[in-house]
């Protein structure tokens, strides 16, 4: 299938952002890429790169920075790609230039605080009768822009549009495949920030390398009973943006919430290991947790990393009471 | 549950068997050890340690090196540690001395090459109408001899026996957890390690932590799809001894199957990869994708293994062939 040439439009050019900016542009697209800050999309413009968030890299021909949200309007689809506590406002902003026909391809991961809504919840609520899609997977920044091959999730209840969108977006060596289960890849996505920093925590403390990957197939069972709870679909998680996400973010300190767990299992507080800056597993994990005691399923890791960030529970207690729990049948 | 103390053997003193032993024994169980060479039992009776396969951990007091199979005569069970190849002709050893009630454990991982059966079936022709289980899990030898936490899987079809075995060899930091599904455990252990030789590939080749992570993602739905058709139970795959064993030994160079592929990866020949070491991953491959090619099961990343290793395809056409397959919808 050959897609024309279009304009795909991204919102917020942080290292993921401009990461996919760079791959819709190879991918065959014209690409506007807004940024709050004027001086910033000026900089981006002159230097044709992004020395603050993706140095290195040459920005894509084809990409006209740009910090006035209007721009965006004659887009085939944006993609938001802003920290997952601003989608509110940032949709908000958006619904006002663009028309409703145009997609929101959600690229953000994490359940809203305060109201405790998924993300494609809060975009329906800020955009109505607009579609909404979620893009999610195993997707370093860095090797998307370094064009080392990368395999992720576009999901929409929109089967057609789910394909357009999953084609318009794939280059040779970053690949979309679509689903309709956008429930699933949300969940998957917000989850796995939240069991990242208990990896995280378990490398820091020492435990090894066999507990951290018992520790990842006992999270990816409390990840798959959320998602039968809340109707995501089993297949979903085992995916590329629900197991293949999770491993990612569960192996290496690239990840900012697996850093933040190993910096908690080093004995630093959570505001010293937090640094200042925004760890996502960190603000999902109360929300997420929320939502599996309102269900009655049994998340004890989830639950642990809970604990762990009110200051219940030191990480010593965290790890006890998950070695100790009754020798039983696996499932 | 209390279990009373008794013998369990352990047939296989390598890293794996050695670090076996230290842990039944930490479990309250006296433990003989049996291994092939007279004078190794010697050395490590005399200096109470495996230099050779686990060198710096002290061998646990309860723990009997010997030479004799005879003296593993009196195990409530008997743990199989040896490389799967060599697994029919040491089966058929132990049923000379062993009653026929005593259950096997399998501990080792693989499909027999040449009849293409799974271990388990070798076992019960070698031992007609003894129990047989399989233990298998994430947990890398010096892990559980360090005493690092480790969470592993028995499988027994006696679910009243597997219980017992689970408790009989479960301590405060070795963790066993039973199941019913023996099949299933099996199929995970012996296609994690050709799954793993791929992921090798990938790092060997610097193609980067997401594609890696893609591959393992895209990797458990081939394990699955195999497991359905051969009746290993879904969950099972999900479990320790799946996916727990699968992120294990595809996250670090300490698994062989990994270091082998990264050594492709890296430009070797398969000859010089393997260094003449037995590579588990590689003699699984052909038997593995033929079972698979018999029931028409889809498995493009163990045939990509299998293709290589068989000198078919070079490394670059195997990434070439995995990339450019049809975009499509994910399952």
């Amino acid at each position: 299938m050959t897609v024309p040439s279009q304009t795909i439009g991204i919102a917020g050019a942080g290292a993921w952002g401009t990461a996919l900016a760079n791959a819709a542009a190879a991918a065959g697209n014209d690409v506007v890429l807004w940024m709050r800050s004027a001086e910033q999309a000026d900089a981006l413009a002159a230097t044709r790169t992004n020395e603050r968030c993706l140095p290195g890299i040459a920005l894509h021909e084809r990409i006209t920075p740009t910090a006035d949200l209007s721009e965006l309007a004659a887009s085939r689809a944006v993609l938001l790609v802003t920290p997952a506590q601003t989608t509110r406002e940032v949709t908000a902003a958006l619904a006002s230039v663009l028309p409703v026909a145009a997609p929101l391809v959600l690229c953000a991961k994490g359940i809203e605080r305060g109201s405790g809504a998924f993300l494609c919840d809060v975009v329906k609520e800020e955009r109505p009768g607009a579609p909404v899609a979620v893009l999610s997977g195993p997707s370093f920044a860095h090797d998307v822009a370094r064009g080392l091959p990368t395999a992720v999730t576009l999901a929409c209840r929109d089967a057609g549009l789910a394909e357009e969108l999953a084609n318009a977006l794939s280059g040779p060596t970053f690949r979309v495949y679509h689903r309709g289960d956008v429930r699933g890849v949300e969940i998957g996505g917000a989850a796995k920030n939240v069991l990242a920093i208990a990896c995280g925590a378990v490398a820091g403390r020492g435990l090894g390398e066999s507990a951290k990957a018992a520790l990842i197939a006992r999270g990816f069972a409390e990840l798959l009973r959320f998602a039968r709870a809340y109707d995501g679909e089993p297949e979903t998680l085992m995916g590329l943006s629900g197991l293949g996400d999770l491993v990612l973010t569960c192996s290496t300190a690239q990840s900012r919430n697996f850093a933040f767990g190993q910096r908690l299992g080093q004995g630093l507080s959570v505001e010293e290991a937090a640094g200042g800056k925004l760890v996502e597993g960190a603000t999902t994990a109360s929300a997420l947790v929320a939502l599996a005691r309102a269900k009655n399923i049994d998340m004890p890791i989830a639950e642990a990393v809970e604990q762990i960030l009110s200051g219940a529970w030191t990480l010593d207690q965290a790890v006890d009471a998950l070695m100790n729990r009754p020798i039983k049948s696996e499932h």
